[in-house]
C-alpha cells in the first residue's frame, strides 16, 4: 500500500489519520525539493514519531522502484501542504493503478487554504497560478493572462512564487509585461497583497501598492495576491495589513 | 484566547496543532448547523479526548457570550471543513479584535481540497458557488451566472449543493435557467463530475452527462462540478468515475 500524505504548511500540521498510516509504514518517505522547506527533516521525524528519508524529483516521477516497495510493505510518501494541488501526483496514482498497487490519499492544508487569513473570500477567487523565475531564453507570461482572465470576472488572483523568485522580481515581470502590452492590468500602483511563509508561525501578511510591496524583504516562500473589486468585509479587514 | 479550529471532512482528519490547542481549552464548542455531519459527536469526542458542545447559529454568530469566555479562559470553536472557507469566521475574528481577545486560525481541509480526487487539475478551477434550495419566491440564479463566468476563461466549476438539497433539483435548476435564458451554458448533455461525501470513507464521484448524473440517489453533502475543457491528463484519470 502506498499512502500519499499531505503534511500542510508548519510541522504540526499533520493529521491524526496520517499519523496512524505513518505507524503502519515501513519506510517513509520525504519530496523535499518542491518547496523552501520552514523547518527542518529531525522536527518532522520527532512529530511524526519515524525516521523520514528525503527523496528527490527523479525517485518521485519515475515511480517504479517507489511502487515495487508499495507492492510489497506499506510505505508512505510525505508531501508538503496538499497531495493534489500544486505537483498533483495524478500520474503516480495513475501508474499505481495500472500496477495494481492500493494507495491511500490524505489531504492536508495548502497555500489555497490558508490564503483565507488575508480575509479575502475563498470562494472570490479565480484561477491560481505561479510566476517563474525567467531565463535570458524563456520568459513565459501566462501568469500575466490569468491575470487579466480573472480580471475579467471579478476574482481575485493569487500567483505563487517560484522557489527563489524574490517578490521585487515578480512584481518587475507583471509590470513589464503589462506596460509591453500596453494595457493597465497591473502598473506600480496596483494594491496588492503579499504573503510571507503563509500557515506557519513565521506569517506575514503586507497590503500596499506594487511599488511599495517590491521594497519589503520577505521570507519564502512567498505568495502575491491581486485583488479583484473588494467587498467592504474584506476591505475592512484587510485594513489590519495596511502599511 | 479563542482558538478556531477547523476539523476536515473526516473524522481523523484533526491535525497534531489542533489536537494541542484542544487540550489546553476549558471548553470546546462545535458548530453543527452548517453541514450534514458525517458523524457522531461522541466518535469526535473520542478522537479529541475531550466532550464537545454543539452550539447553534445564534451563539456563534451573536458572538458576545462566546468572546466574553474567551477573554477569560481557552475556549475553542471546531467548525466542519477549514474556519474560514465556507461560513468564514472573519466577523468573528473583527469582533474578538475590538474587543481585545486573542485568536488562533487552525485550519484544515476543506472540500476545495478534496475535490483534486477527480484528477482535475486545482489550478484551473475558476471561482466556486453553491446551489441553495429554491423557495417559491426565492429562486436565485447566480450560481448560473458563475458558471458563464468561469466558462468564458475556460475553467471548471465546483458547485456546492445546499444542505438537503438533491443532485436531481440542483441540476435541473441548472437546466432551467440556462433554457429559460436561452443559452447552452448547461444542458442535460452537458458532461458533470457528481461528488458524495468527498474526503470521507464513504466518498464517492461519477462522471456522466447531467441527465444520468440526476438519476443517481448520492449520501450527502453533495457538490457537482462542470468542468471546462479536459486536458488529456485530466480526461484520462476522469475514466475511472465514467458509468
Amino acid at each position: 500500500m502506498l499512502y500519499l500524505i499531505g503534511i500542510g504548511l508548519d510541522k504540526e500540521d499533520i493529521s491524526t489519520r496520517a499519523l496512524k498510516a505513518v505507524k503502519k509504514c515501513k519506510e517513509v518517505y520525504l519530496e523535499k525539493y518542491t518547496c523552501n522547506f520552514p523547518y527542518s527533516d529531525s522536527e518532522l521525524s520527532r512529530v511524526l514519531g519515524k525516521k523520514v528519508l528525503a527523496v528527490n524529483r527523479e525517485f518521485v516521477e519515475n515511480a517504479s522502484e517507489l511502487l515495487e516497495k508499495a507492492k510489497k510493505k506499506d510505505i508512505a510518501l510525505l508531501v508538503y501542504g496538499d497531495p493534489l494541488i500544486a505537483t498533483t501526483h495524478l500520474a503516480l496514482l495513475q501508474e499505481a493503478r495500472k500496477k495494481k498497487v492500493r494507495t491511500e490519499v490524505i489531504h492536508n492544508i495548502s497555500v489555497l487554504n490558508a490564503i483565507t487569513q488575508t480575509g479575502l473570500e475563498a470562494y472570490k477567487f479565480g484561477r491560481v497560478t505561479s510566476i517563474p523565475t525567467w531565463q535570458d531564453n524563456y520568459r513565459p507570461t501566462s501568469f500575466y493572462d490569468i491575470l487579466k482572465e480573472n480580471q475579467k470576472i471579478n476574482a481575485h488572483t493569487l500567483f505563487l512564487l517560484d522557489i527563489g523568485l524574490e517578490l521585487e522580481d515578480a512584481i518587475s515581470y507583471l509590470v513589464k509585461v503589462s506596460t509591453d502590452r500596453g494595457e493597465g492590468a497591473f502598473t506600480k500602483k496596483t494594491p496588492c497583497i503579499a504573503c510571507s511563509c503563509l500557515g506557519t508561525s513565521k506569517q506575514k501578511i503586507k497590503f500596499a501598492t506594487a511599488e511599495k510591496l517590491a521594497r519589503l524583504k520577505l521570507h519564502k516562500p512567498i505568495s502575491l495576491i491581486v485583488p479583484a473589486h473588494l467587498h467592504f468585509v474584506e476591505e475592512a479587514y484587510l485594513k489590519r495589513f495596511k502599511f
